[in-house]
Formats: structure tokens, C-alpha cells, sequence
């Protein structure tokens, strides 16, 4: 997607090698004409894949998984993070270590909204270590529903999370992926030139 | 809205006399066709009123905010609940009591995001005791921003929010407003013409 290609070098804020700040179109303040545009080309790929439910977590993927879930005609699902009186006991939950907030937190989903004949795809707003994605992976083996594909709208491509759904054998469509980044060099993004031997 | 209405009372659960779950369509799973309709219908109210920008708070008012902000036409903010290290210090920050989660915890939103120019929305899925609002509205007077209105899915009308709004002279457009509820009885919505004297 060039469109978002142009956004993250024109907003986006390289602060180190590891970590880019995006808050002022993706996960803080959001550009919706530009996530209802990324939740259209997620549905196009995933159009005829059978997908029966979206999966992501809160709070930086829903509003991506929002769009997506309105183009392709299907609900989604927030994990929560943490467990709320209004919720029931009969949940699904996973540990999650995030690296961004340096703290372990668990996740959970109603038991009643994901069941075996779901075909899911996750949704999340940045692949990095694919922390959440494992934590999502696990309630999903418990629930006994199928991972078809995870949809991320950046990835970076140097961090373990994409290695690992690749070791995986999960398909994995990112619609920005960064190959590095430096506060100095800008981002080198991975052009769809470089990947078309994997994609 | 009649739509929703027929929403809460097929699939609401109405756990005591001051807690209804409704995360079967609006906050753990979401429903997004019926999200986008309540989003049009509240970007329809306020298409004259000069809004720039939607604040809403993680997580259950994102999806919300953003098909309203989508229908708008403007960006939305959704405030944080805790500081991440990708964000910067230059942040507005208040405290906000939940009584779901019975704790404290605090929300903060960029100064970036918000200026003294901004007419301001807030949106959000569950007007209750209104800690939410109050702990935005102190962010916004910190920003020196103006606060048009606030617009809720629901609004449990028994529980001090909605007092405590009218009280302060700003307007509210709840979506459905719940007069009372029990397991009993069920729910009784406030109608259109029960209301007609303070719209």
C-alpha cells in the first residue's frame, strides 16, 4: 500500500532502531478515511477464505478490525485485558508479554463468542515480536478454531514475530513492512520487488 | 433508534438492577454493520456543529468513535489508560475511577492532539456514573479545547452521568436510554415521547 507507505514516512518518528512511533494516524490519534482504506484491502484478500470471525486485541487493533470486519461482512472479537465484573468466569485466557510496556498481562475471550467451526483472522495494528499473536494462537487452540491468517498494518520484518508465524506455517499479509530503521537513515521498507518470492 | 433498541433486548443480559452486558454486539464482540449505522446517526446530529475531533477512551469506545469519526469526517483520539514508552511525556493526563473494574487508573492523551482550536466530540459505548467523561472533560480543559457534546450507545439514565452532564450544561445524545432494569422486569427504555419535553 503506497498510500501508507507515504504516511509513515511523512508522520511516522523513528526514536531508535526498535521502536516507531505512529501515534498520530494508527494508534492514538487515527485516521479513519485511511484505516477504512487498509480494512478494505485486508477484506479483498481475504474475500473468499471461508473467514467466519476477526479476531484481535485491545485496544490498538480494534478499530482496524473494525474495518476490516465491516468490508468483509463478519464480527469481531476483542481480547480484553484484564477481567472485568461484567464478564463471565467461562472465558479463554493466555499470557501476554508485552515489550512495549515491559509488564506480563493476560488476555481473554468469552468462551461463547469463538467455537470450532470459526475460521478466524487476526487483526493488529504492529507485528513485532508477536507477542499478542502467540497469546491469541493459544486461546484459539483451546477454543478449537482455525487460524487461517494474520493481518497486520505494519510489520517489522527484523523483529521475531513474522519468523515465528513463518516457522509456523501461518500466512501472514502486512500491508507496511520495514526491513530497518534508524533515526538517522529513515526506514527501508521491504518493496513488493523484494518479497515476490514469498508472497 | 429502534434497531437498537430490539439489539439490547434480544441479546442484553441483564445481570442486577445496575449491570447489563451487551458484549455479544457492542464491547467484547462487535456487531459492525450495526456499529457503523449508530455511527452515521450520530455524525448526522452533529454534521453542523463544527466538531474537528472525537475523543473517545481504550477500549470499548474505539470502534464507536471511529465509524462516527468515519461518517464526520474528522480524526479521532482515543485516550491511553497507561504510558507506554513509545509515547512522550508531553501528555494530559487525568484520573478516572471505574466502578466495572473498581479501581483507579489514569488516562492521558497527547498535547500534540488536542489544541485550543478543537470543537470536541466525545463518544463513547456506556454512560453510567460518568467517570469516563469527567476524567476527558478535565484533559480538554487542560487543552483548552471546547467540549460540543457527548454522544453514547447507551445511557443508563438511573446512574448519575447523565445528571451530572445536564447539571454542567453540556449535551448529551444517548442512543438508547435505559429509565430501569432487572432481572425480573427486564428493561424499560425511556421513549422518544417520554423525552420529547428535553431533546
Amino acid at each position: 500500500m503506497r498510500e501508507l507507505q507515504a504516511y509513515i514516512r511523512k508522520e511516522g518518528q523513528v526514536l531508535s532502531e526498535q521502536v516507531l512511533k505512529v501515534n498520530s494516524f494508527l494508534n492514538h490519534q487515527v485516521d479513519p478515511d485511511l484505516i477504512m482504506n487498509i480494512g478494505k484491502t485486508i477484506a479483498e484478500r481475504y474475500q473468499d477464505a471461508g473467514i467466519t470471525k476477526i479476531v484481535t486485541i485491545e485496544a490498538s487493533g480494534i478499530h482496524i478490525a473494525f474495518a476490516a470486519a465491516l468490508s468483509l461482512g463478519v464480527p469481531f472479537v476483542y481480547a480484553k485485558k484484564s477481567k472485568a465484573i461484567t464478564q463471565s468466569n467461562e472465558v479463554h485466557a493466555a499470557s501476554v508479554y508485552s515489550f512495549t510496556r515491559q509488564q506480563t498481562y493476560q488476555i481473554t475471550i468469552s468462551k461463547e463468542f469463538l467455537n470450532s467451526d470459526d475460521k478466524v483472522l487476526i487483526v493488529d495494528d504492529i507485528l513485532a515480536e508477536g507477542a499478542g499473536v502467540r497469546g491469541l494462537r493459544e486461546i484459539m487452540e483451546e477454543a478449537g478454531c482455525e487460524l487461517i491468517a494474520v493481518s497486520v498494518v505494519i510489520e517489522k520484518s527484523f523483529q521475531n514475530g513474522r519468523k515465528m508465524l513463518d516457522d509456523a506455517g501461518i500466512p501472514v499479509y502486512a500491508l507496511a513492512r520495514i526491513a530497518s530503521m534508524s533515526p538517522e537513515k529513515g526506514i527501508e521498507f521491504i518493496t513488493e520487488e523484494t518479497i515476490k518470492g514469498d508472497m
